[in-house]
């Protein structure tokens, strides 16, 4: 990972891959941002590095360059829409744009979508509405790729769901997490890096728990977080996403060729009601968080932290890539 | 636990407990059932084990008997309410019916209520919507009882969270549970019966993780579900409750003598929006889930599943009790 790629240099080069894909020039460039936004925070697994499948579902028919949300109904300050197979990024960015006018200045708005894809990074749409000044939250289904507790048939998405606290400065509180331990993308970077989990992240074939990626990615068994409490949040995050849209269950999911048409859900809480009595109570909160005794000279972060810090240093020095991943995306860009 | 009481009989002990503690009688009526119900369900822990902490609680002045949540404002469908301290379990009753009011009939209704006590078993209230025909949602936060990942010192609270999805013959999706991989409820419980646990459940104060409840109780270093995952979801949950009723946040309640003026948020989704095709959904991803393969003969169960049947069961043969609970109480009322 020595080689650094300027954000403005990747940008236009994702943004060519998908004008010559016929997405429009402002689609094009929107979405290839986001891309490449997930790299330069550093989560390169959601950018550059998973590109080049991203325009392959494009050729296979299974993303809609041109489907833009559609408003089917409206429940007060709920709203249902409908994705029509858009680009997942896209989809998830205009939805919570929407959440975020439902919720202006001082309520709580939710769009539920459906028929949407692959959002790519879950934190990109609750730090979205941390920008704007209000809390965001938003979760996804997806196919079934997470055993239920006592089970070793997958029949669970992992069901990403992220949250993000706005703070003045900018520096939001971002979580962002699937309901397994750790990610398949995770898992096959330690595996391929011949790494053990700093956790068990899954049952082996063998039955017994493992911290070896491979065993995991053999076995199909990755563990949900909190054992059974993560199982039974995966079925509700599932159902939640399924009843507020009216789309497609993980269930459903699973019964496709591949995984197209999830259903998600976007809430935004007005900026009037992080007034200032609020932001002193969050401020409080990180430094009672930060004094927080450790055993050694670490201190306490808290979630999402890091980002902001690396988002500057890359936007300074450079994305770094994987010099084959960005290779491949030069070759798909014809350069 | 051989003893079994009828569920009347303890309804009307723990109502005439209250009512000797300056409760109305339909106050003390409707709080013992909620004690009464938990103990019902299975969960004693919450119901009559808990009782005389919570007399104790009133004695001391922490809950204040005839305190009624009242409205501080409003904001689209959601509000902010006050709880004045009042009995948790009733405030919390109290607050996710305005939830499903506001939620009426195919909306979604938020009410943040602050200045709130412990309210036993956080499935209670999202059970109530369910059987309201709703989607219930609820979490609270709670004084510092986990350390956040990387540090020794508890800072952040338990938080539990209870979601709720309706089925129309009644038995319900419930989950219900705290950030801890354990309560310490249930580690107390562990540890008296000189059991280990099933999972890893803390960390003792040699540093290494440990299935052994004492050693927990010991560090006072609980496991978050999923370590690092929890430890952030557990500080989204504080902020979102604390924001939202612009009450007191872990950290606030932390520098207390005691955990009192907690705050809570209760969400309900309108009726209407679970119709024929929803609830079509949920029984496909149930049926899905039942026939998920184990290693065994044994099959997968959807959380809460054993909750209605437990809760008809006890009602004919009555409510197991632990004698020794039973007798603290049956003293408490001077019977």
């Amino acid at each position: 990972m020595a080689q650094r790629v300027p954000y403005e240099r990747m940008l236009r080069l994702l943004a060519r891959c998908l004008m010559d894909r016929r997405f429009s020039p402002d689609r094009a460039l929107r979405c290839a941002a986001l891309f490449a936004e997930n790299s330069l925070v550093g989560i390169a697994s959601h950018g550059l590095n998973r590109f080049p499948r991203f325009l392959e579902w494009i050729d296979n028919g299974w993303i809609n360059p041109g489907g833009i949300a559609t408003r089917v109904s409206s429940h007060g300050n709920l709203e249902r829409w409908d994705g029509h197979l858009g680009p997942g990024p896209l989809l998830a960015e205009q939805c919570m744009q929407r959440a975020i006018d439902l919720a202006s200045p001082d309520s709580l708005g939710c769009v539920a979508l459906r028929e949407s894809n692959h959002w790519m990074r879950a934190g990109s749409y609750a730090w979205q509405a941390a920008d704007a000044g209000l809390i965001g939250l938003c979760f996804t289904n997806t196919e079934p790729n997470v055993p239920p507790w006592g089970s070793v048939e997958p029949k669970l998405g992992n069901n990403p769901f992220a949250a993000a606290i706005p703070r003045s400065d900018g520096c939001h509180i971002l979580y962002d997490g699937a309901i397994s331990q750790f990610s398949y993308g995770a898992l096959e970077t330690a595996a391929q890096q011949g790494k053990r989990l700093p956790v068990p992240g899954g049952i082996a074939n063998t039955g017994e728990m493992t911290d070896d990626p491979a065993e995991i990615l053999a076995s199909k068994r990755a563990l949900p977080i909190g054992f059974w409490k993560g199982s039974g949040l995966s079925l509700i995050l599932d159902l939640l996403a399924t009843i507020l849209t009216a789309g497609r269950s993980t269930c459903d999911l699973g019964s496709q060729n591949a995984e197209y048409g999830v259903s998600q859900v976007f809430i935004a809480v007005g900026a009037r009601l992080i007034d200032r009595t609020a932001s002193e109570a969050i401020e409080r909160t990180l430094i009672d968080l930060h004094t927080a005794r450790t055993e050694d000279t670490s201190s306490v972060r808290y979630p999402g932290e890091q980002l902001y810090a690396r988002r500057i240093e890359n936007l300074r020095l450079g994305i770094p890539v994987d010099p084959a991943a960005w290779d491949d995306v030069k070759r798909l860009a014809c350069e």
